[in-house]
């Protein structure tokens, strides 16, 4: 675990923190999505509340304050609604932990605790931003309450790297299959429930609408049949994840459903993972990780036959907004 | 207000409430996002949860337990999710209020405490759903906090059906070249932040996904320049909300944005309407319900315009699911 990680876990047990604030903007906040499906199911008595980071500031929390911990995060640490949420949450007296890639960023110089991430050089897994939001969710149960998860969390994460690796080679060849048949599509959903959401959510805001420039929509599993399964016809594109927490069923259902009426399909189950060395105990928590490094490449190959590289742009860092 | 309201709110006076959940599938959970705003910007101690039935049931929030209170609702009463949840949630010993349209509903039967609301037949518009949401939420802040803003809701919803008929009669004409302009849409975004993005939610789900067939996504206007705007050109119709809440500066900069780049943009803006017997105090948490009347004249000339009847469904209460 990083020194700084370990830092905060010391902090906890110092100070009073009954509420986390999670905030963050795009993928950044997609990330944080199983970590308060953590704190929901885990906690006995610590509340959280996720907010993008201007809603955050705008909607003012009237119980934001000094017993209030805000998690932060920004890859480059820049994202400007995140610096300006980080100095408000510490104008409020709350303790402020960031996550960022870049120690010398003004998120980093806006918070009181700073946390630097590796992002996929190819070293322990423990130390990515998915990984550390799962630990500074789980230390903080521990230092609070008698959940003992947090050692079973830091071993499991330390065994990922290489299973991570390995699921991508599985996938590899689905992925490029994927690639060629849906690369002429104008629209695809995303579905996922539970600690999958914020994958979902990520694949069809940051890498579909973002970097390909396709019309998307992550359609939570359980409100699909309340509106949105109504759209579905044979020719419309699904991406559905399973993942092993316990809203599994929500999506095994709608997955049951578009596979009768849909010819589109597109499925990515965490149980066909081989995740030995990841304990039971906290798997359901740890699959969306596995589930974004696998679904990753689907869109690496997506833009590759698309001739439409993830890292094009028309208006983000481009143009005034 | 109606009497099994008043019964709601003399019941706060005498149990323990710490955390309200709001709990409901489609349009009838996008009718309670205002209401979770107003918890989050209002109440100095009471903490709130809005999820999907199902979602509620197997996410098993942990500090769900008898201080809790949990709304529920259903129009028919039967959306077997939000029934289960009610038998869920009363098992974990918590406070069930549930709304519906009709009494001898299974939700009904299946809840604490029932309220029958009425439907625009006409009458005082205090007693229509969107209306008693605010009424239940103002009411637990008034019971256990200094709040004193109740009243001047309530004198503000008693008012609010001619306004809501005015500002559908100023705006038929726009919604009709609305419904022209835009009838052979593949795809329509809407855009909202704040107490407004449950009906942005609402109107992306239920009335173009459902109702109308056409795809659609309810865009959060801050996470919009964060992945989501990278889709905007020339020719993507969206429709912009904006209302009178604390985040309306999200939605004015979203505007600008696509007012800069596309050619096809709707704008709903809550300051064009004559609100005069709507309290300042709640202006912002009213607005939506207007919002959501005009918006749905939208709908109902898209779909005469299209020939596609907002009652048409392929799926929904027609095969199992």
């Amino acid at each position: 675990m990083l020194a700084e990680v370990q830092k905060v876990l010391t902090m906890y047990t110092k100070r009073e923190i009954n509420r986390v604030f999670f905030v963050a903007c795009g993928g950044s906040s997609s990330l944080m999505y199983a970590s308060k499906y953590v704190m929901d199911r885990e906690s006995k008595t610590i509340d959280s509340y996720l907010y993008s980071s201007n809603e955050f500031i705008h909607r003012n929390p009237r119980k934001l304050n000094e017993k209030s911990l805000v998690i932060l995060c920004s890859h480059y640490g820049k994202t400007p609604e995140t610096v300006e949420a980080a100095r408000f949450a510490r104008d409020k007296g709350a303790i402020t932990v960031s996550l960022s890639f870049d120690i010398n960023s003004p998120l980093a110089h806006a918070s009181e605790y700073v946390i630097v991430y590796q992002d996929g050089q190819g070293k322990d897994y423990l130390n990515e931003a998915p990984a550390i939001m799962l630990e500074l969710v789980f230390g903080l149960i521990t230092a609070k309450e008698d959940n003992g998860k947090l050692k079973e969390l830091v071993s499991s994460l330390k065994n990922l790297r290489p299973i991570i690796e390995r699921e991508k080679g599985k996938s590899f060849e689905k992925a490029k299959e994927f690639a060629q048949s849906y690369k002429d599509e104008k629209v695809i959903y995303t579905l996922g429930s539970g600690a999958n959401y914020g994958i979902a959510y990520w694949f069809a805001i940051c890498l579909l609408m973002e970097m390909q420039w396709i019309h998307s929509h992550a359609l939570h599993a359980g409100e699909y049949f309340h509106g949105p399964f109504e759209i579905l016809d044979k020719d419309v594109p699904i991406i559905q994840l399973l993942g092993l927490d316990e809203t599994r069923p929500l999506e095994e259902r709608s997955l049951e459903f578009t596979q009768k009426y849909g010819d589109r399909i597109v499925v990515l189950d965490a149980k066909e993972f081989d995740l030995t060395g990841v304990e039971e105990s906290v798997m359901g928590y740890i699959a969306p990780l596995v589930l974004q490094a696998v679904l990753r490449q689907y869109a690496e190959e997506l833009a590759e036959a698309r001739n439409h590289p993830l890292s094009t742009r028309r208006y983000m860092w481009k143009v005034p907004y």
